[in-house]
């Protein structure tokens, strides 16, 4: 592969970037190479990884840098990509590298990493990979922002020193405007901020863990629940959540404490979670950015009516209040403290929300404060040098060395050269259960869009169909299918080490040995197939063979990483997180924003109104098209008919 | 839509069934109606949903039969399903009924219900729907059947009056031979057999919960722990499981009680899921067809050795050993009852597998044993019955009002005539959050196939990729690439009663309410769009149009149904496992088998023997493509390296 494809340094100019793919030689090569792909048998991957060259120039490894691991003080650690099983070749990584660098790629990353407003349809930076950078880390950015932002005034870190044990941190007002947007001033002033909040999670995790601030009834806390939308809040931190649940250190960490989550209006999940939390020892986490978002406010208001009423009924808190549920135990995370303290939340209890993007929000205070008040502060530290760690890879390596890059290059290969319209993420432990649906959102979400930049149509469709299993359960489940039926690309995840040793004494092999035997099989097995000559060889008799044959050629990456602890989570949380940005930037779209997800929002007002104003009036269906119409008046009839039986 | 359309009597002919719908003029005579759909806005969902007449057509309601409710003991029940909102005129419907007449699909339901060998690979009968049916249910078998296949001779139920209570149920050897082909004498011989399997369970359960039965420590079980393999043991029980939860009956039943799977080998697995259980209340589960399956009797072990070491610190037991725990702790479901008693498990303990093809198990044993001791007897009986109530429908329906059929047409006209390779289904229930796992798992592993029933290639993908969220879940997650990136279509789900009320005071509407307003509103949306035109009314700046506008066309269905218990439950497993069943037999494969499963389990021996001789010897890695070689010693050295620094 070519020298040439080093990290661009080039400086940003947002009008070059109405280019689109479609517009360019480069993707017109590409199509004519993919051309070749349907027809050439020696392009089908059993045939294309007995070529030992070949395979190897197709691994890319990851080692943390010396210098940065000594500097984060970490072990350094290993991260494997083997794309030797994607349908590629060297010419199609070059075409590939071709097409990057005609779409700007690297200039368009570096936009990125230096502030500029690259979503442009909100006229917004993209700033979450400025959340992982260590302190006094030299940022510097590239403007130019609207003058009149307002700019902070006070030093962020006025109040550190001056303040009492239990306020050591800024307060929400303290550390205003909250919005990281607003603190664009420069590199230091942005970073300053970030740390400042940080710090504040720091010290209110130490004081909450070790007892110092407890509940209303003076118990030290061991529960933590989340109330928030399904987005940001959920995915992502439930996925580090269940990633760290079995990790020795997380695992010693958040011995005998429980993490829950509201995150729909769904009635029954409210008592789901509750289920099994003690209102006593429980902190309430209200994550909502405007503070008035209707789901997430009732929500927010049946905690509190929760943790009230079930407070009262105890011996020493007969006197619970909202007033003091609320300013001992409920917290926030939002940009708009002033609600949240109408709501009753304190001060000191209020985070700034900092306005990133919700699917790319999780190593902000959306996703750090929970998880720090659970797994600790450490822990999280951890997690947030190892999403640094991937930033630094993906900002600085080599393209052809650049994991996140390439991954995202050959999203855009499968999807939109080979046509595929799905991909699948497999992690071989069962701890990485909830990651399959993280990708989803951040994945699809991001990239499932109809217009270029420039809102003019897309000749393709965006965004992959994203799904995804533990290994060990699609095995006897959908991978039927990919053997004989659809094919989907699938990057399969697996680590040298797993989390914890249980092994049977006696058995052969460890467990681990086991489970990792099939990462290395299904995907041999799902590029090489199985032909009908080599079925006679085995005598299978002649009715059964064609159903036994497997045609092979299904694409995957193999990665293959060290452990799955903290640090890994966040390399990984991190390398799709640019793998969906390079697929956007590649296809000229703006991944940041989401005004299709707002339409069926818009909708439901309607339907809102009109059940409300049936149920109270009596009122008849008005306004809907003939299907929606009729299966409302079901819906309300059946009402009607239940409360007539019950009289 | 015509009437000609009532469910089929035609006797089976398996020779016809060759029959492949590609090479029949109907198949033709939709492509041509298809491309239609591509081009013509009058077909653009928007304006097909004016159309009232259409809509009205286009909705079909299945409400329990009142003879069958009454016989059952059950209040009708009400699904509807709403299709109007598919991109389908009542000619498209048409056109799909001629191409399931010349395909004979109502034949070979026909066929299965009364236990043809439909499944030709494995020269065997489809009996899922014969769990469900009632005693004494008018069955007749149309064989031919196998002449020397073992019968049995003793009476299955001659043990029933004579035993004291504890061995009330008919042993493992008295009802063997134990799979459901080797009654097949004729339809009282099956349904007797499946009623006496029924009533063992119904007896033990009932001995299990009311604490006549102990454990080694002689306390009462609270908790059961299922192992087995992920395939039928797993999706489809704990999708019953999680949707139970909350249902009053069932929740009331399971108060204080835990149910718990180990389905992979993965060694995290069986650590969490045995994480809060108590070893000396709770009773293994051991679900293995062989009883020789690798992984699920390592599983098995390591569970006995889990209670035993458990049992041994507790004061009063400390002399359980793997004799007593096997035999009162564990139970088998298997057709090996030789090696489940070699394993130590009792004869009274050990149930019979049934040997239904895994994914349509979950009637069978496979689930209802572990069910009913976790929820009731009673509260399975609903289930039974509800599924039951499905298969009635499904088998007597006219074809233009029955469910799964019309599901079953809509799969196909949406993936081989309208393109889409991908479904979604979303349920308006956090209830149902694992039921796209299993249908996923029902679905793909049975229609992911490449070879007609006669073994000639398919000219057509069969099987779409199946996904899917709980509905306020995507809301925030994927819906925007619904609306403005890839189209799929979708099933939607929702209720006309929560499970439980948990209403608010003094907000406007029920939290239920709330949901469903959603329910209506997104497919509507999504069928609707909207268009530039409409965002210009809205003042919005030019720059944003484009990418706030949705081009609507999305497909979707509507489900509702009157409430989510077990009856419910029952109803949506029978209706998809029929859906499923039908696009089979409209494509001419085999949904039954599942050969392309094996390949990976073929490789991954390979690659266990390769660790295990490295391991050992320190032999190098041979035999493997170039690929999977090199990660190979990348896993392997790393061990090395980690023993090293060890010393």
């Amino acid at each position: 592969m070519s020298m040439r494809h080093n990290a661009g340094n080039g400086s940003a100019s947002s009008t070059s970037w109405v280019l689109k793919c479609t517009d360019l030689p480069q993707f017109d090569a590409l199509l004519a190479h993919a051309e070749r792909f349907y027809t050439d048998d020696k392009l089908h991957l059993r045939n294309l990884c007995k070529n030992s060259a070949r395979c190897t120039g197709l691994v890319t490894i990851h080692r943390t840098a010396p210098a940065l691991s000594s500097y984060m003080g970490i072990k350094p650690r290993t991260v494997i990509l083997d794309y030797s099983r994607q349908r590629v070749t060297g010419e199609t990584m070059e075409l590939l590298f071709d097409l990057a660098d005609a779409v700007k790629m690297t200039e368009r990353r570096e936009a990125m990493k230096s502030g500029v407003k690259i979503n442009t349809t909100e006229d917004s930076p993209v700033l979450h990979h400025v959340l992982r950078l260590p302190e006094n880390y030299p940022i510097v950015l590239q403007g130019p922002y609207n003058e009149d932002l307002p700019r902070p005034e006070r030093s962020t870190q006025r109040n550190r020193s001056r303040t009492p044990p239990t306020e050591t941190h800024a307060t929400a007002e303290a550390v205003s405007p909250t919005s990281l947007k607003q603190h664009l001033k420069d590199g230091p002033s942005l970073l300053n901020f970030i740390h400042t909040v940080r710090k504040n999670i720091q010290q209110i995790t130490e004081d909450i863990r070790s007892g110092k601030k407890r509940s209303v009834s003076g118990k030290p806390f061991d529960s933590i629940l989340c109330v928030g939308i399904s987005g940001g809040t959920y995915f992502g931190t439930n996925c580090v959540s269940s990633a760290l649940q079995m990790d020795p250190a997380a695992f010693e960490a958040s011995k005998g404490r429980k993490l829950r989550f509201v995150a729909t209006m769904d009635p029954v999940d409210f008592h789901q979670a509750t289920s099994d939390l003690n209102p006593s020892t429980t902190i309430v986490v209200v994550i909502s950015k405007t503070f008035t978002d209707a789901e997430t406010i009732l929500n927010a208001r049946t905690a509190r009516s929760w943790l009230v009423e079930n407070l009262k009924k105890e011996e020493g808190t007969k006197g619970a209040t909202e007033t003091n549920a609320s300013a001992l135990q409920m917290f926030a995370v939002t940009d708009n403290p002033i609600r949240s303290r109408q709501f009753g939340i304190s001060k000191e209890n209020t985070f700034p929300y900092l306005a990133i993007c919700g699917r790319f929000s999780l190593c902000s205070p959306v996703g750090l404060l929970p998880l720090s008040l659970h797994f600790s502060y450490p822990v999280m530290c951890d997690f947030l040098k190892g999403a640094h760690d991937m930033d630094e890879h993906f900002f600085n390596a080599p393209l052809y060395d650049n994991i996140p890059v390439l991954l995202g290059l050959l999203g855009v290969w499968n999807s939109t050269f080979l046509g595929y319209s799905c991909r699948a993420v497999v992690p071989y432990t069962r701890a990485l259960r909830d990651f399959p649906a993280y990708v989803q959102k951040l994945d699809m979400e991001s990239n499932g869009k109809r217009v270029a930049l420039d809102g003019t149509l897309l000749l393709h469709p965006t965004g992959e169909i994203n799904l995804g299993e533990v290994g060990t359960t699609i095995q006897h489940s959908w991978i039927q299918l990919l053997h004989q039926g659809r094919e989907m690309p699938v990057d399969f995840i697996g680590f040298m080490e797993p989390q914890q040793h249980f092994d049977v004494p006696g058995e052969a092999l460890s467990h681990h040995d086991e489970l990792m035997s099939h990462f290395f099989a299904q995907p041999d097995a799902l590029a090489t197939g199985k032909t009908v000559v080599e079925i006679i060889q085995e005598g299978v008799s002649e009715k059964l063979r064609e159903h036994q044959a497997c045609p092979g050629n299904r694409p995957s990456s193999s990665l293959l990483m060290t452990r799955l602890d903290a640090y890994a989570m966040g390399q990984l949380i991190a390398m799709y997180e640019h793998r969906t940005v390079i697929q956007g930037f590649i296809w000229g779209i703006n991944s940041f924003d989401r005004y299709g997800a707002d339409l069926g929002i818009a909708f439901s007002k309607k339907v809102r109104a009109q059940i409300s104003n049936s149920r109270k009036t009596g009122a008849s269906v008005q306004g809907f098209d003939a299907s929606t119409g009729r299966l409302l008046e079901h819906y309300l009839a059946h009402r009607k008919e239940v409360d007539k039986i019950k009289g």
